[in-house]
């Protein structure tokens, strides 16, 4: 027994795999033929369900990977590799509220949306009308519209919000909208950027010096995978060597109200890994 | 203006982070001299407040990046590299039921009880005494206890437990508790194990086989960092070359009541990075 | 100008590679006709000399890298990121007598036989007949072969040879040779191993640690390319991520005729990259 | 018995390394006494000799990789990984000519020396007289000083050599030399450099588009070392992340000759690793 209002996720025989969030009248079209959800509901996680043509779909509660791999996409997405490192950079959790752009085909914005709950918020913005309709698109197939509110404009003008408690940039050059972060985040807030080429790394740590972050990194996240085979483990033979280098910062300069002028600094410590 | 009830981080002069749930009448003993709550709560993030001796102390609003490298340890914790990516793969957001084993320190049980949120819950177990205080320690120090179930005892017979939603153990025989994770986990659900050693991988593999999982991962992890000079961007000379390989499954052979059997698979698809 | 009886490349318009040993009454039967060797003699390197088809074909110098990219190849070959570092810690060198076994295809071969020059020599050992005539037909293309004593036999029986410099096994099962390699090398001579499972690297350190071996060593190469463009540098979207672990020691335990009983080992020194 | 005229390498009880080219009326001091070398040439490799006051050192036959750890340095060495990959890349061995600036310590220029054996010719350019004067007293220690030619002057000017086979350079600002590289070496040659920011391998990419060089790849190695024991098999926790980025490519536009205009280049292959 599933209540209903959960998101599940059907895989078919071949391993295709389908979203819902379950509404016990609804009915599910595959390739397969027609699903009930309401058998989905009943017969609960780990069942096995059959269409009207006698297919067997497994039910399964999905998780936030499956999504993401899921995300119907048309451009390069950013992946959980990266997504994992930048919601805890950023402090994500439930309650936030958090600014990204350009949200492409929406693999970040699931992921923000995801983990700031319903007491939270994601203010994306998309330039291309394309992609933006694409991004509500995944975003309604697995019930997180309402947490995101997409903006098809520009950022140039900035971001007409205040105080929300986190950034990120995954524009092509970030360093044009620096100047608008201050009026958007709470102070101190955390910011984080994703760049492909180390040309827009160095322009974006020149344009950074201005003295409105303190504590920037730069680091990139590989992930190897293995053959799981216990009596012969070894690495695949090959890998994705790059994605991305991300960019992380605290918004804003040292406390103005210094008693000892110049000593005080967010101290640029020894990260963790 | 800071709403009582929030955590906020102070950060002293040399970098020293102190970490409280926002109470208007409280307190803070510093080194540097005592902390009037109420002047944080009344100039909010971003603001300098000064101790009695003068002292000028910087307030933000902490990232979970920002907890788990001041818990307290005594054992070595899982690190953001992992963390980020063990909370997608398992599933991890408000409202989820997530089982640990052991706790250690804290650093995993900090962010799983950050993302389930209020809803959610943690059950951790540390069969040491001493690492169970300790976690339960940090979780205090950050207003998370709440939300986590520590239990001072062992696995050995069982988690009593029924349907949580995810499982991840970071033990050194996780081989011989996976009996016990099919009563305790909802079908399907993903489950995850930290293992320092290639030997151990082998291990938990060759017991994985006995058909109770699926979909079986295994994937390490490396963060590479740069020093963020725009002129002279190169990477720091040395970096983490390990913590450990993560393994990954699905609890759950493929569904029994198949109309075509030995056809259905959770079909092992290329995944991402 | 080119002297007879030196090894060069010529390079097609479409890219194909020949090796051939000058001889000035030679001809290459190319796929866009014949070459003059005598025209390649006189015009000397840098120069497009031209089949009797009229196909312009440049005449290069070829670097090892040229010739081990070239190895006609029937198995899994060694690749130069392991050949580089495998000829310097087994202090490969004009003069050196080095046993390898199996050959294979014969990538590492070449490169043992380019090193030792004129007066060294390569002892290889390949069980598999089709492999040995493949190996000695690449280094015949090269004129190599006479630095080259194949062994079409097995070494289950030992080596049949003394005093070698230095010794390579790319076999599937080395620890059942080790007992054959003291009588085959000088005392402390640098040996090397490629394997490319951690079960295998486990089972040889285990048979390692009869006392016939010190300084044990076990590591991976890893190359990562990037795309030349200087103004969007960036690494390539993937890489090879393994093609075996290299294992490195040197024969022979401590002295046995140390007046201080047990003070004497190579030390385990920090090794550099 | 060993011959004299050899390299050896004596190790102390306390690891302590001695290189020496074997005379037989020579004596060795060291720390713990003096070493008659005609006892060394007696007893050969792996022996055990003493010195007069009965301190037990051991005889070795030194690899490269013994001779480029204990270079002595007063400046960061081009390490072993990044050696074995140049020496492939430029074709060095027994025979060749070869240029290299500067040469610093004298790390690359030993294993130059190495390979070029008794009838090739290093050429090697540093402008400090003290690093060079050092390099000099490197190749000194292991009777490597006969084939190589330390010009302590700059090469502003040139190398002032011709038909080189290969060249390498190691200067912070090789775009500078560039000019001078067709001069020196035989069309076609091989060429590489080290450089250690992004920032510079972009300028260098960027000086490179001239049209006097094709093939042009950038690369890293990465060694990351395991814990050799066999039952708790697992990498370092720490490694070398960064020494720095290596650049190659084959000197001389495309043929000018060509038939058939503008379809010849050096065809940029999928290269291997």
């Amino acid at each position: 027994m599933i209540e209903p209002g959960q998101l599940v996720m059907l895989v078919s025989p071949k391993g295709k795999r389908y979203f819902r969030v379950l509404q016990t009248e609804d009915v599910l079209n595959t390739n397969d033929g027609q699903l009930q959800m309401q058998n989905v509901v009943h017969q609960g996680y780990g069942a096995v369900v059959h269409t009207h043509l006698g297919r067997a779909y497994t039910v399964l509660k999905p998780t936030l990977y499956d999504l993401i791999k899921s995300v119907k996409r048309r451009t390069q997405i950013i992946y959980p590799k990266d997504i994992g490192y930048i919601i805890i950079k950023l402090g994500i959790g439930p309650g936030c509220r958090v600014i990204e752009a350009g949200c492409g085909s929406g693999a970040l914005t699931t992921a923000l949306a995801w983990f700031v709950g319903d007491a939270g918020r994601v203010y994306s913005f998309e330039r291309r009308q394309e992609f933006a309709s694409l991004c509500r698109e995944n975003l309604e197939k697995i019930g997180l519209e309402s947490r995101v509110q997409i903006a098809d404009g520009d950022i140039e003008q900035g971001f007409g919000i205040e105080k929300a408690d986190a950034l990120f940039l995954d524009v092509r050059t970030p360093w044009e909208y620096l100047e608008h972060i201050p009026g958007a985040l709470i102070p101190g807030a955390p910011v984080g950027f994703l760049l492909p080429t180390v040309n827009q790394v160095s322009s974006l740590l020149s344009a950074m010096q201005d003295g409105s972050f303190s504590s920037v990194e730069v680091l990139e996240i590989l992930v190897r995978r293995y053959k799981p085979v216990p009596e012969r483990l070894r690495p695949e033979d090959r890998m994705v060597a790059h994605t991305g280098y991300l960019i992380f910062a605290r918004l804003g300069a040292p406390g103005q109200d210094d008693t000892e002028p110049g000593e005080f600094t967010f101290h640029q410590e020894k990260e963790i890994c």
